[in-house]
């Protein structure tokens, strides 16, 4: 279904310098209009109470002049898209999409180029992108500096991590606009390699609540070919403006006309499940390139991983991070190798025992004694498995068992290194038949000066992502950029992890209980989370009586993730035996659904709880996931979203009564009973605490 | 046959400061000494007189502390090496590799950190180079500067291009050490890119003679994981000091113990044939890593490119670098393409019909539209062949006439889309059966603040190589870093361009007629130069009335440089109706010999001219050529090279007697006669001109 409805055209022959467009529903307005000086200047407003106060737009150039100032417009185009696609993963299987566009046609007067602004105003927000149509007098150019500019209108409540160029690995702050301050936060918190830009520099997206209960998100979408948008701040004003991510040499993207920037995004609604639900981001991104999807599935894996984090097993086979010995060649097994053959068949066992797709191996191949912190170049080839990892013998057992294994392609952040064997590693894949890799960018970037979040880098990861599809392969980035909705554009871009995720528990401060009611609201909205959820031996003195670290959660906590952080690659991260131990609550991980038919957001508030319902996109299943922060929470939940005349059987995974994400976080109840799309659940959870919900339909 | 005499190895106790090796004539000396500061130092003499007086030596660290003085020795090592190896193609088919060396093995007092000198002292020079041992207190480190000194006794004349990170295609300038001076120059003089590091920066190999008389030549071998060392100039003292080329962010490289840095070296002769016959660069690289090398072929070829110097033709399809009608896609053909189907079969023709090897053809691939100076990322894909050149057809068609496709990669700069291409350009060929490629580097390097001659760019020279090697490939790389040896060790880099080649003749204002003189003098020493003469047609107003440009040579002089430049992959660069034209001159191009079992540089003065003549590696003719610089020169030589007791006839292609470059240049004359080894042949040349002489036996 597609309709597209032209409001207008409209050349004009005499001086307009205002314009605006609205939400399908009215409740948003966006108003365009030029200065005296020509600048190109925006302002928001949500139910006719301003939200962005006027704020100027356009871009300086490195050479030939700025486009900033000195325009008059040309042409105003309106238009309306009312139309829905079909997502080949996702939260829903049918998207809508539906705005009013207003394209501005601006020439300058003194130099004759042309851009165009393109505004978008969709019911739960707006979005703005610069348009470089094909003209003589603008070929190739380099954007020094973007100039659009944010204006808010009050101290608002923000969640807020630094304005980090190689990471987005940080625990979430709370706190007033006016009291952002990178020097003020530890940043001692597990983090390797940072980059901070500024002590008033934060990262979008940029979740918000205003003192009057409106729902604030800065972001954008479909950043393609230029650099990842961060966001400076003027504390004391509230104004916020775009803070691009350098290159090498200062330079920040290098375009050539035609070409568009990515779309500034701001999500406005009093209502928060408006905004953790939205589609606006995946909307703005290019329908799927790839013609035939058939070969893109969901996954759910296991993997020789967490067994690395909790210090049980390691990456490297001869002696830890022993890099001169590595040089000389010298490999002496310490006998703490994870992956081994027999260590990934006992994972395939339990993979194929439990239902499962996939299993990860890490730590499989050369190059791990000498991977990190070193800024080396050649690290990995990506094709050499360690002695004791029979690549063959491995992947004909996984077969025999219906398993696909899941290749590692750590590159270190030696991203040179990587595209230079990258055709040899998606051969070695399909020899053996994995469908699909995980990736990791952990250290500085080579080349050497380039960030993560630069347009070099950006490029990479997308450039990854059309390569893995030329082989038919699915591709899992970690610590790579932000996603921005790419993987509607490239679906085989199956998930990320670009946040802070479970490992940091394992070894760090760890990931503070309202992480998990943030990150919906932030990172979520680009794209699917490889959250690698499922810990269920909690705390870290499990393994080690000296170690005090711990995961921030309870176990129930730790099943709703399932569904609270949605993806179609989802990992059960701890290891077999601990599943082993508390195979009653492993059920839910088990028959929990990665793909869906349809979502429902009940609750959201967001550094506080949320609480979703999703329907399996292959049966008549539903599944709940329920979280809270710190606080213990009760709440009753309708039951509506169930099809009226079934009755299903809901399995209840809950906290325990005296449950405690810190002291007593393994308490969990499981409780069976028959409902109808009548009936009401109450949920309890206990601080830092979850629910997790199963219903089977009976009739 | 390889003899190796340990003179000693001395552990030392007491205080010991001073050390000295010679070479095995014993009339060069070098002197190593710690000053009171522990700076290491050296200086060097020839036949008693000095030559470097007191140079310091060492590296400074980006962090950790330098490694330039507070040192002691720990201990002194002397060996003798002499023996002697074959190149799988070159100059001569046994090469002599006789030395001492001395070890200087020293420790940091207060780091305890430890470095090995080692200096080699040759016949025709000295030779030294850091060695970092393996050591816990250096493991990683970065160098930011390396303090190798210099220090020279006079005002020597010198013959020097300015110190570019980007470009060796300067024509020389012959100065005195102290008129030294960038600024002072004409740099508009056909180079696209350049970046030049300062006033009194200059680029090695440095050719100079002193007053009385001796030539001396300072360079460097064996650049691998290093950058390309230029040379800073202190003019009035003649202190010259290492000026190691930046990376992106101004380190210049990246280094892990155990390690070494690259040879520098010192060449010293009173006798200047020495240093232009000198393999001393070729022994101090390491052996052959191939080890089947029966697939790497010397090749003599034409190909589908001087017709587009000359503007007969366009590399591109759809118009001269019309970018953004390229990146419409919008490919429609002018009719001036040179690398058609049909053009190409009238290459392979002619390359049939004249017994040579092979046949390259530039412009073949989609994408030079929009390759030059935009430093645009994703220019070719190495793939793709515009619609009006059918790969398999050429290739069929090739292979039933016994020649071999040159395929061609021009990267426009961007190393970071070839790297991520390389593979699939590798299968193409493979697939096509093409033995070689051309590759080019023109333009600014991507990864953006990389420069031609950084760390980066030697590593992806010689990755290139190496990947080549892997496929059984060769490699001949235009704009590349000029080579330094590293064709012993991958002899399947058969040759490069790194200098100022033919093609600027076409649209310049060309090379000098003492161009031609000075190349085996400076860049030839590091390997084969793709040089690509044979220019007949000698005048540019042949193509176009308008024209001024002109080659600097006679038309005999353009023959006499297939002897006198040395590679085993040589060009007949003109046209072949222009060959058709003058077929009795062409006749010494279809014979000439590409490899050769024996060399003897019969004259040479740098600068003035060169004479040499080569035996053919596989059969017992000899070829001769002689050229000269703006004068014209008159000389009787030797025929004792000849084999005694054969008879040889003896071709003689040689400048008429009115002829001159820039007047008269194509007036030639071709004499025939029967001669011995005990005969001297008259040469006379013109005023840019030269002698070409082929010798075949008769009995």
């Amino acid at each position: 279904m597609k309709r597209i409805a032209f409001i207008g055209l409209l050349f004009l022959g005499f001086q307009v310098t205002a314009q605006s467009v609205q939400s399908p529903s009215k409740q948003i307005t966006l108003n365009f209009s030029l200065s005296k000086n020509g600048n190109p200047t925006y302002e928001v407003s949500y139910k006719n109470k301003p939200i962005v106060l006027n704020s100027r737009l356009g871009v300086k150039l490195k050479s030939g002049g700025d486009l900033t100032a000195d325009f008059s417009i040309d042409s105003v185009r309106q238009r309306t898209i009312n139309e829905t696609w079909k997502p080949v993963l996702g939260e829903q299987s049918n998207i809508k999409d539906n705005y009013n566009e207003l394209t501005i046609a601006l020439s300058q007067k003194t130099t004759g180029r042309r851009i165009n602004i393109i505004f978008k105003a969709f019911d739960e927000g707006v979005a703005f992108r610069y348009d470089f149509p094909k003209q003589a007098k603008l070929d190739y150019f380099i954007i020094s500096d973007e100039m659009s500019e944010f204006n808010l209108t009050g101290d608002h409540k923000t969640f807020w991590i630094p304005g980090d160029f190689d990471s987005q690995e940080y625990a979430y702050n709370e706190t007033k606009l006016s009291e952002i301050n990178t020097e003020k936060i530890d940043l001692n918190n597990g983090i390797g390699l940072k980059s901070i830009a500024g002590k008033h520099v934060i990262q979008s997206p940029l979740m918000m609540k205003s003192t009057d209960g409106l729902y604030l998100n800065i972001f954008e979408a479909a950043v393609v070919n230029y650099p990842i948008m961060h966001l400076d701040l003027v504390p004391n004003e509230f104004k916020l403006k775009s803070r691009l991510v350098p290159n090498a040499i200062g330079d920040k993207a290098y375009l050539q006309a035609p070409c568009v920037s990515p779309w500034r995004t701001i999500m406005i609604s009093d209502d928060a499940r408006d905004i953790v639900s939205s589609k606006m981001i995946l909307n703005l991104n290019e329908p799927s390139k790839i013609e035939d999807t058939s070969w893109i599935k969901p996954m759910k894996y296991v993997g020789v991983w967490w067994e690395m984090h909790v210090g049980k097993s390691t990456w490297d086979y001869a002696g830890s991070q022993n890099a001169q010995n590595a040089a000389d060649g010298q490999l002496k097994p310490t006998g703490k190798h994870g992956a081994t053959t027999e260590n990934t068949k006992r994972y395939i066992d339990f993979a194929a025992k439990n239902g499962f797709d996939g299993v990860l191996v890490e730590g499989w191949n050369v190059g791990w004694e000498d991977w990190f912190g070193n800024w080396k170049e050649d690290v990995f080839d990506f094709t050499t498995p360690y002695p004791d990892f029979d690549l063959k013998a491995v992947n004909d057992y996984a077969k025999s068992k219906g398993i696909k294994m899941i290749m590692h392609h750590e590159t270190s952040g030696s991203v040179a290194n990587y595209e230079r064997h990258l055709d040899r590693a998606l051969e070695l894949m399909k020899k053996y038949g994995y469908p699909a890799a995980k990736s990791g960018y952990v250290g500085r970037i080579i080349p050497r000066g380039e960030f993560h979040d630069g347009q070099t880098l950006v490029n990479h990861f997308n450039f990854v992502a059309r390569r893995f599809a030329d082989y038919k392969l699915m591709v899992n980035s970690h610590e790579s950029s932000r996603p921005t909705g790419y993987s509607r554009t490239y679906p085989n871009y199956i998930a990320a992890e670009a946040a802070r995720g479970t490992e940091f528990n394992g070894w760090s401060n760890g990931n503070p209980p309202m992480h998990e009611t943030i990150l919906p609201f932030t990172r979520l909205l680009g794209g699917p989370m490889d959250y690698t959820p499922g810990i269920f031996e909690i705390k870290m003195n499990h393994y080690d009586p000296k170690k005090t670290e711990q995961v921030h959660t309870t176990l129930a906590k730790q099943l709703a993730l399932y569904v609270t952080m949605y993806s179609p690659l989802q990992m059960a991260a701890d290891l077999p035996e601990n599943y082993d131990r508390y195979s009653d609550a492993f059920q839910f991980i088990k028959d929990v659904a990665v793909d869906w038919q349809d979502s429902k957001y009940l609750e959201a508030e967001p550094g506080d709880y949320l609480t979703v319902a999703r329907k399996d996109k292959h049966s008549e299943k539903w599944f709940l996931g329920a979280i809270t922060d710190e606080n213990a929470r009760r709440t009753k939940v309708s039951l509506a979203f169930l099809t009226p005349g079934k009755k299903y059987r809901a399995i209840i995974y809950q906290d325990g009564k005296k449950a405690h994400w810190q002291n007593n976080p393994k308490s969990y109840e499981i409780i069976a009973k028959t409902v109808t799309y009548k009936d009401f659940i109450q949920l309890n959870m206990a601080a830092g605490g979850g629910t997790a919900i199963s219903f089977e339909p009976i009739n």
